[in-house]
């Protein structure tokens, strides 16, 4: 079901269409859907070029024929009627589309038609559209970018004109404010700001290096995980990054995976492997590399490690989709009676973990298979784990709601989505089932009867990716992030030189600063700036970085025994032999 | 020069032929030099099979030629002389030998001939030997194997008889005492024993899985070193597994690592990449990642991280060698004037490490380049850097020598060697200066007048591979490993189950046990074992395992509050209340 919204953004880039042909009568039309939050329309203008200037001029144009009134008009064409249209309107692309359109599919076209039943714009077209224009909310157009007929990078070059459009005015306002938030958080643009990661022409597109601000932030992301997972019973397991085919071959990624598998050569021998792109066929193997009893059920594991994903480099753009995805992985071999206390306690975990990141409102998809036949293991084995994980999500009472053909190829699982602080949803964390792999793998451990039984596998990633976790913090925090993970949680400036014995003071203070809470022996991260610089420099300089907590020292508090504290949203004055207490309560 | 040790063990190898000739003698001979502790000789016997019984035959035989007093005769010929020999001998071997040398070289023969002028055996020989027979120390025959022909796979398998020689028996003795001992403490026999890592045939060879047991002795043994590195000022980074292979091009590692990098293929767009061997040249991006000044100098990161090289199978054996080696590695980029200050705190650091794993006797290897080609840089920077180099071993009082041709190629080194609880000795960290790589990517930093200034690097691994490091320490400690790194430190065993509440009031002060040395947090590791199995053998279960600290409840000790504790070397007594203080004394 196609909803208003999505009909509006469709006949919208019609009118976008008519606007340019009507600017740009030579203009050849490609194709023109409704995306998320508006449309696009992708046009072949010939010499011409559009910029920001040009998008102003089409709008308005777009405005006017809005005004005239008309009314969406289908009509049902043969293939040789469809073909002299294109030729005779010297429409090549859409000649293209209609060649290529399969015998059995019927032709229609849309056409704008006025009061006076004057055709403002005929295109070819499945529809559906509003039936008039009447019927079109607000609408903006938003930028122009180009891009390849079909997609193909051989072919001719287009000019794509995007917009984007909502029922209400104020919907539209409200997105575009949400945009102009969202570009202020870009997590490309504060990662530079503050240091946080960089990339090299020499070691190439979508494998960041995390410098040391960067890397203090993914250490200890990675440390609440896996810290919360280890109170849980989960036990660090380490396997390389690399393996013979044979291990996917078994497990069935490698059908999976396909082209997304780098692929390893060793020079020496002709030997293949590939990088891992997941770790679960590496685990199978470390459960598998002993006899195993009823007892010792359920054995957790669970590994913060890199994977590496054949991405395309048009799709590598900071963190948010990289080559080299660390997850904080884990797998629980259990009996089939201990799955919905697994589940449970994993729950307990992804809650806890995007609560206490102020990300608590959180979604879960169950994703269950589709008739497709892609999936492995037998359709009642899916039944039955479908159902296992549709009683967890309502004996815990998630916000749910199911999902289609969103299910791995192993099975089905519940994807969490957290939403951030200007309202966007991430998908985070997942809880996954497998029946699949522990048979592929003839995992086994022998039960109070002496008798093999296979174990049921449960996959979870309380982060998911880190790099792509980490592009999702920065802009949920803007940068500010909470006082226990800053990457310099202090810096102490002085206002002149005569201080400075009282700073060491302060930093000895300082370093009795623990914080246990949400990771245990996080010492204070301390910086002392005694540069010559005008503390107003100085000033400037920590906020650029975004350090939660400046501390101020003049000769005034050196008198006094005391420290000016700037925090982001206020000042105080704490008594030096407050300060180690003081600081367990920053947020 | 060769040591009269090494003269007496190639002349073995003559007097081993000459015994198997006697025995079996259609013998065709292949190559027989002398090795580390003993000597070997490839040779072609036939349908004949050499088992341990027909060593021991060997052996008789050889006794009986030495007490026949030879000694060992030099004769020159020219290549025909030879040739024709070794036709009439039927020595094939032999002949594909001398065809292979050199023109210009002169070919000699050696005869062991006794008091009457007899010939007892006459080999094609460069020597040296020992004079005579009397001067043949204490002597065994070890094992014999099979060996490729010139080491090629294609040619054909001969059978190598490998023997050991001392100048006395005493060292002899000592020697096969000290291999069995080695036997005994062998990582790969303890590896099993111990659950400590596992390799899969799926996976493949040289790429160690590491257990939940192993992965805590991994992740202490680098939370240590580089706790250490921590707090003299070191930053953690993070850089991805693989990189374009233009890096290494500009680095120089390319022509270095040939084909031992595994090269990495992208099946979507062709792009090659290769897995990183070594971290240096990612960690100079980090350093160029924005402008430096003066002001920030001394930059120091380190990263645990995996490096892949790809070793011959043939090479591989449990963690010695392997494909997959992880770095504790670390990188300073510095000014000139900074370098001694530098080493001087690495050097502290590795003395601190392994006096603390009770491996203090550290030998330094200063490694110099050699005449040769092969490596970069100007001769003048290297005979400054080696000074360097020299002057940090002198004023840190090492104990060192020097040896040139084992610098890296991009600059001199100190390597250390550490010598193990039954005395051989380990080659482990390493310092290395490096003026090559910065120069190659153009790395600099802003100094006091404003101009640009190139630092150097020092490479600096405490542990070098951990995989290789956890063989060594695992064959030192004999799997009995140090409790505060004991993957299960304690283990409470009762006696019968009337115990268990007393038991939950025994885990309960144990779990205020932290260590704070020499790593940080460092929670007790601990289990239960409450099974229905008799005392005794939950004991041997636990001595299997080496859990250094064994907890023995019984009624009397719940009656009386107290817990029996059983260490490696004694038991003794120790009240509930006073538990968490007496573990903060174990070692």
């Amino acid at each position: 079901m196609v909803n208003k919204e999505e009909k509006m953004r469709h006949t919208l880039s019609h009118v976008l269409a008519a606007a340019v042909k009507e600017l740009y009568p030579t203009t050849k039309f490609g194709i023109g859907p409704a995306i998320e939050n508006g449309f696009y329309y992708d046009m072949d203008l010939g010499t011409e070029k559009v910029t920001e200037k040009e998008l102003a001029k089409i709008e308005k144009k777009m405005r006017g024929i809005l005004q005239r009134k008309f009314k969406m008009v289908k009509e049902e064409a043969t293939r040789t009627e469809a073909l002299n249209w294109a030729i005779e309107e010297g429409q090549e692309l859409k000649k293209e589309l209609i060649e290529e359109l399969p015998e059995s599919e019927q032709i229609t076209f849309y056409s704008m038609v006025d009061g006076g039943g004057k055709i403002l714009f005929k295109d070819l077209c499945k529809g559906p559209h509003v039936a008039e224009s009447g019927e079109i909310g607000a609408f903006k157009l938003e930028k122009v970018a180009g891009a390849y007929w079909r997609g193909d990078e051989k072919r001719e070059m287009l000019t794509r004109v995007y917009g984007v459009a909502f029922e209400t005015q104020e919907e539209l306002d409200a997105y575009i404010k949400r945009q102009e938030e969202a570009k202020a958080r870009d997590h490309r643009k504060l990662g530079k700001e503050l240091d946080l990661y960089t990339f090299s022409e020499l070691v190439g597109a979508g494998l960041p290096m995390f410098t040391p601000r960067g890397t203090i932030l993914r250490d200890l992301l990675a440390d609440y995980s896996l810290g919360l997972r280890k109170r849980a019973g989960f036990e660090r397991v380490w396997t390389p990054h690399i393996t013979k085919v044979d291990l996917y071959k078994t497990s069935g990624h490698y059908a999976k995976f396909g082209d997304e598998l780098f692929m390893v050569h060793s020079q020496v021998n002709g030997e293949e492997f590939a990088l891992k792109p997941m770790n679960c066929p590496h685990h199978t193997q470390i459960f598998a590399s002993r006899p195993r009893t009823y007892k010792e059920m359920p054995i957790r594991y669970m590994e913060p490690t890199t994977d590496y994903r054949d991405e395309k480099s048009g799709d590598l753009g900071g963190l948010s989709r990289v080559r080299s995805l660390t997850q904080d992985d884990s797998h629980v071999f259990c009996r089939t009676s201990q799955i919905k206390e697994e589940i449970k306690n994993l729950v307990g975990i992804v809650q806890k973990f995007y609560t206490s990141l102020e990300m608590s409102k959180l979604r879960a998809r169950l994703s269950y298979r589709s008739d497709e036949d892609k999936y492995l293991g037998s359709k009642e084995l899916w039944k039955m784990a479908q159902e296992k994980i549709r009683e967890a999500a309502i004996e815990n009472e998630l916000d749910f709601f199911e999902a289609e053909g969103e299910a791995a190829f192993y099975g089905p699982k519940i994807d969490f989505m957290a939403e951030d602080a200007i309202g966007r949803e991430h998908q985070v964390a997942t809880i996954q089932l497998d029946f699949v792999q522990p048979e592929r793998f003839g995992l086994e451990f022998t039960n109070e009867k002496g008798e093999k039984e296979q174990p049921v596998m449960i996959h979870h990633a309380t982060l998911g990716s880190i790099e792509r976790f980490m592009s999702v913090f920065i802009e949920h925090t803007a940068g500010w992030f909470p006082f226990w993970i800053a990457p310099e949680q202090v810096r102490v400036l002085t206002v002149n030189n005569k201080v400075a014995p009282y700073v060491k003071k302060i930093c000895a203070e300082l370093e009795k600063v623990v914080l246990e809470e949400p990771v245990e022996n996080n010492k204070l991260r301390l910086t002392v700036d005694e540069s010559d610089d005008s503390l107003g420099k100085k000033i400037r300089r920590a906020v650029a970085l975004k350090v939660p907590v400046v501390l101020v020292v003049g000769e005034k508090d050196m008198e006094k025994g005391q420290v000016s504290v700037r925090l982001r949203d206020k000042e105080e004055v704490v008594k030096l032999k407050d300060l180690a207490i003081y600081f367990q309560k920053v947020k």
